[in-house]
């Protein structure tokens, strides 16, 4: 997502320098005119606003403080963080920069490819209003829907895991629900026309539903990436002490796929587990004949 | 949803006798032009089709068999089951109405009040594709969204039960999600828009989500249908064995709910036993101090 979001700052006149551990994935911002930086490091040398977009929390900290990104900033410069990372994470990751003289902004987005190619994320952000204030053109030239979510670092990241809670429970769910249909023998197809116009349906029913009907579909987004974001949800679920039942049903059906060796395939594919679970088709068991049930007469 | 379906029939240019246990129900009928029935068994006197718009496939049976409109249908009529039934009730409901020399259509419906008075029910139908044919004026003139779900009882309502646990599941996530925002003290409201927008996002959402903001919304379908209707989808799972890890924690949220003592308050309200689980508000527990703290230092 890292190159769109770039060309599209880039178009709306900012000066962009990029870096990229993955070579020549910068080479799409250069020949758009922006320029190429060595390291992140070098990136953030004399840049008023360094955006992280990686996968995790992690990496954001790496970056940051291994890489020496953060000491490279001037001072009173902003981090941006957009990566999916758990709420204490955020906050761990602001305070360290706060130290160094150095704002931050919890600024998780939502939107995919799609979205950051057509410079309409969703970015869920917070953090002090002057220095949100400040980096908003840069922000609304990456995303359409910005939210403010508060002056915490932290808020946007549990306002993204409140979605990803909700996007991982859906997508278990539409497995839950396509498998019975097979496990029925009612078709899955007519099941999956009847519910995109009815009340059960959901955005995860329309864009996840038929991928679980192919036997191995194009990887959109993975298996293992919804075993992380429900770890965060649960994670912090867990520090908050709040038992949430769905979530982790939820997780246990990301887990189980994962562990059966489908981590990195699509993640419609946690319908693996649920065969794997159940069995597989409409292959109800057989009615047991009066003399083989168990039990009282 | 009886009164709103039998004036479309009517509109249609069919000939309605109908017949409801709450007296004064079918006057709109007869001020339509319909005519007023004195009982199911008079209603279903020389009928083509006698359609059931009853709240489960107990009282289908009771109406069919007990008050004896089955009794009183013309050989060769057909009887539409148009209520939220077990598939396991509908089959035994159209055995019963096959020994008579009747004919059966499984064919449960959705969309509300809403749906019914425009006409523009989802039906999913199974049965004979003949009476089926024979019946569609008729079905049509209720319904915009027809789906033949095959050749036996049970499959409409396997569809129906299908599109039930994903509503199930996912009002019961809605809830989740929002009081996990509540817990992590987040704005509900924000959480709404976002997730309105976002991949999070799903019918029952949209519709629930804001009354699960309000302290006392107004009933459009209780916590205690959801008892009923999710209690059709784990007992059709057992019997086909197949667990259902999300619909079954769902479940336990919906008869918490109900026990609570909030089975008639409106389904939104199943984030009441969130709140008494753990906790309602923001009010996260205080950070223990290092004092306080158990385990090793």
């Amino acid at each position: 997502m890292g190159v769109p979001m770039a060309l599209n700052l880039l178009k709306a006149g900012h000066t962009v320098r990029g870096f990229d551990v993955r070579p020549g994935a910068v080479d799409a911002l250069v020949a758009a005119g922006g320029q190429a930086a060595s390291s992140a490091a070098d990136a953030a040398k004399d840049a008023d606003l360094l955006w992280l977009m990686v996968v995790s929390g992690e990496q954001a900290e790496a970056v940051l403080f291994e890489h020496n990104a953060a000491a490279a900033l001037p001072k009173g410069a902003t981090v941006g963080m957009g990566c999916t990372q758990a709420p204490a994470q955020a906050v761990s990751n602001a305070k360290r920069l706060a130290a160094m003289g150095l704002h931050a902004l919890d600024a998780p987005v939502s939107g995919g490819i799609k979205g950051a190619s057509a410079a309409a994320l969703t970015i869920m952000c917070s953090g002090d209003a002057a220095v949100m204030q400040r980096a908003r053109p840069a922000l609304d030239a990456m995303g359409s829907r910005f939210f403010d979510c508060g002056r915490e670092p932290g808020m946007g990241s549990t306002a993204k895991m409140i979605n990803q809670l909700l996007c991982g429970v859906h997508i278990a769910a539409a497995a839950e629900a396509l498998h019975l249909a097979e496990r029925a023998g009612v078709s899955t197809a007519t099941m999956h026309q009847i519910i995109s116009g009815s009340a059960g349906n959901s955005w995860m029913w329309g864009d996840r539903g038929p991928r679980m009907m192919q036997d191995d579909p194009a990887v959109t987004s993975a298996v293992d990436i919804f075993v992380k974001d429900m770890g965060i949800v649960l994670g912090e679920a867990r520090s908050l002490k709040a038992g949430l039942p769905l979530s982790s049903a939820a997780m246990q059906m990301f887990l189980a796929a994962s562990g059966l060796g489908h981590g990195a395939a699509d993640d419609s594919q946690v319908i693996r587990a649920y065969r794997a679970l159940n069995g597989a088709g409409a292959a109800a068991p057989p009615k047991p004949t009066t003399g083989a049930q168990g039990g009282k007469p």
